[in-house]
């Protein structure tokens, strides 16, 4: 296999790995497809075992979403024991809970005994009590308390993410003794780069990284290589909180303990960077007015999740709309202000939305803090008023021309130089005071923002020109 | 150290430590702060080697930060050798290039011997070439090859973004010979988490993770628990596509290969959550008109960068307000069509830019591919007409009983369902489009959206009442 050769600087997933699942766009290629959906029309379970059987739990995600609902079910249906249930982490909710929902509880129950803790609770968490009651009544005693005291931590909490299996040693063993359990014990989790250090009552006493151990003499005892854990993560923590700790301080790996520090399970990166994923598309879609909705949503669900944003501008809509109601006698009488007013509002409504973008993003990075907030604001006002007086400049000259009256120019730049003012300052500080009184600044600020630079802009050029050409 | 009980829901840094860098609002305390100035001032090297030295990295990244320029330059030349250059990785590229420009060369030379390659890079990329060269110069011979290799992959890269350091055996050994290598080995690696394994020439044959050697009895060989490399990285790859291989698969660490798939070095998973950020971060930035910035930006910077998008912007403005001037006939008889107007065009740019969300969002996580592409389609046209059929209602009711004409609610709730629909097909083809000619579709797609709502909302509303009112 020479998987080099394959670079497409444009598709990662073609190149990753060359067992002919994705063909060159970097999306199931439609050979494969056409190849698996012929085996599923015929039932041939030996050619599925064979060829799904060998893909990574991703691909088998992949495979999934480029499936038809009805392939899907009779592939996992056909695969028996040999799908890979962790591939179902990999699909959206309603792809999940689709497939999931389609067999039947003793078979669930079966699967879910051969994944990993976490694994498990990500495919039973979205189940309704009922079926997930059944489900953990079938399993055996040590994996039916592991995944209920998971399943008994919020969503979205570090207890709900964590692995329950883990190895833990007594300080006071050797790193020879440790080494010879690892090679005997058959429970070990199916990978992990750190030994927990405990004391009897199972209370975190510190961590040792698997190439420590590798690099220490048999002879040496686990507490004299160990690290204190500084990172241990409470259960009940956010599982951002818990993954902007695993940037900042690097980590691969981290403990989990309950209220009383004993260690509970471990958190592992791979959990974290779908978290910090997932948190980077969430701020993404807040700010472009879209909740927490998914490409596999209906048009019912994802029209009702917009409706709410939608509502809001509609309001703000209407209050400019009522600032140009003020000034119907002017536009009367100067049509070309009816035609220029829009230019006033959108400019500032895009330079509000640059300001704003930097701002909630500093934010959600902590890169924004009491100690360049004074800095940062003064910068953003002096950059409303340099671009300001930039576009103030064009833009009069433009209307100037075009309408033949110097006037209007002018009248034009004066508001466009106060809106761009304007757009900065509510640029940074509405999402700031939105943070401060503990709203989310990415949800909120852009309607405000557009509400400031439409309310503004238009007040600011018809109250000018209704001033200047003597309308009161 | 009892660190659950410092349980702080929103702020990750205050509980991660509780060495006092931190206060309650997770940024740098005032305290510690006034504590490492008057440390400063007083050039009181003792305090500051044992308050500073003590910290993590990220923690020596956020105190730089929150002090002055001057006090920083102070502190790395009052703590010397005892500095972790480090820390540098972890602040923006204005504040490295200030510590680094005060500091002699043959210091900075001297410190990135320390450093892992990975590090020592990114601390020396942006230096410019002829200091770069100094420094190189004076380093021991094989850590020059080896940087000077990392240096010579394009910017952001595998190449640029790899550690050179790894550990590396031949097939033939066993796991006791592999166990024993890194226990006698004194220049291994800071931290790793697999073994490589390659032939006499170098190349890749495959990869052992610790636990697998750690389960494994002595005398096994490590051919025989190797795993065949599936996701070796060229060192030329896009370090974008790079970590899109280690989410899909799940990695903590990946092999880079040269061109003729020698080992060259090891991409780890903390580079790659780094990457990730920095990935969803530029997104964020660009959808929202800002390129890619930094907060400590000056004035003038940050206002050239948003200089083009507020010029591409202004186009658009003035293509709108001239399709309303094809109608300033109209809006002389009728001003309320002038006050109304931007509620159509605002009301569909928000629809729009919220279909264009979910859409850019989608391409950029692969979500959105051609099995699914058609569906989505319709389910945005789907929720175009819904939310157009439900907003034209509630805005023709509003606009009818406010200016007491039927006529204008209803030409009103036809522009609008018109508008909705356009912008539910703008906000999905405009983006499958520019990613299919090649273009960033986070970039372009907001101006030519709100373009296409600006022209057809004005163009619809105005036409079909110039139209109905019989002033053709």
């Amino acid at each position: 296999m020479n998987e080099t050769e394959h670079h497409d600087e444009e598709h990662g997933k073609a190149e990753a790995s060359d067992n002919g699942v994705y063909g060159d766009a970097g999306v199931v290629s439609s050979a494969f497809l056409a190849h698996i959906g012929a085996a599923i029309a015929d039932r041939d379970t030996l050619t599925l075992k064979s060829d799904v059987g060998r893909l990574h739990q991703s691909e088998i995600g992949d495979l999934l979403h480029a499936l038809m609902p009805e392939q899907r079910r009779s592939l996992v249906e056909l695969m028996g024991d040999e799908f890979d249930f962790t591939a179902l982490t990999e699909v959206d909710e309603a792809i999940r809970l689709d497939i999931v929902g389609s067999l039947p509880n003793a078979q669930i129950a079966q699967a879910v005994q051969q994944l990993d803790s976490d694994d498990a609770v990500y495919i039973l968490e979205d189940l309704d009590p009922a079926d997930q009651d059944e489900i953990l009544s079938e399993l055996p005693f040590t994996e039916r308390i592991r995944l209920r005291r998971s399943l008994g931590y919020p969503e979205e909490t570090a207890g709900r993410r964590m692995q329950t299996e883990f190895v833990a040693v007594p300080p006071f063993w050797t790193v020879g003794q440790t080494i010879d359990y690892m090679r005997e014990d058959k429970n070990l989790p199916d990978s992990f780069s750190q030994v927990f250090v405990v004391d009897p009552t199972f209370r975190l006493v510190g961590t040792v990284d698997l190439d420590r151990i590798l690099r220490s003499k048999r002879n040496v005892k686990v507490e004299d290589v160990m690290r204190e854990t500084r990172h241990a993560i409470p259960a009940t923590m956010d599982q951002e909180e818990a993954a902007q700790i695993f940037e900042q301080y690097d980590l691969l790996s981290a403990a989990v303990v309950d209220e009383n520090e004993r260690l509970v399970g471990v958190l592992t990166i791979d959990d974290v960077v779908d978290v910090i994923q997932q948190e980077a598309e969430e701020d993404l879609l807040r700010m472009g007015g879209v909740g927490d909705e998914e490409l596999s949503d209906t048009v019912m669900i994802a029209a009702r999740s917009r409706v709410p944003w939608l509502l809001v501008n509609l309001v703000t809509a209407f209050l400019a709309a009522s600032v140009i109601g003020l000034f119907d006698a002017t536009i009367e009488q100067i049509v070309a202000l009816a035609v220029l007013m829009p230019i006033v509002a959108g400019m500032g409504g895009n330079a509000g939305s640059q300001t704003m973008t930097v701002t909630v993003r500093a934010l959600a990075t902590r890169d924004l803090d009491i100690y360049n907030a004074g800095r940062i604001i003064r910068r953003e006002m002096g950059v409303g008023l340099l671009n300001g007086a930039i576009f103030a400049t064009l833009i009069g000259l433009v209307a100037g021309f075009w309408f033949q009256d110097p006037n209007l120019g002018g009248i034009i730049a004066a508001a466009m130089v106060i809106n761009m003012f304007v757009a900065a300052a509510g640029g940074i500080l509405i999402p700031l005071l939105l943070d401060k009184v503990g709203a989310d600044p990415a949800v909120a600020s852009a309607v405000f923002v557009t509400a400031v630079t439409d309310v503004v802009g238009f007040f600011a050029f018809l109250g000018l020109a209704t001033w200047w050409f003597g309308l009161l």
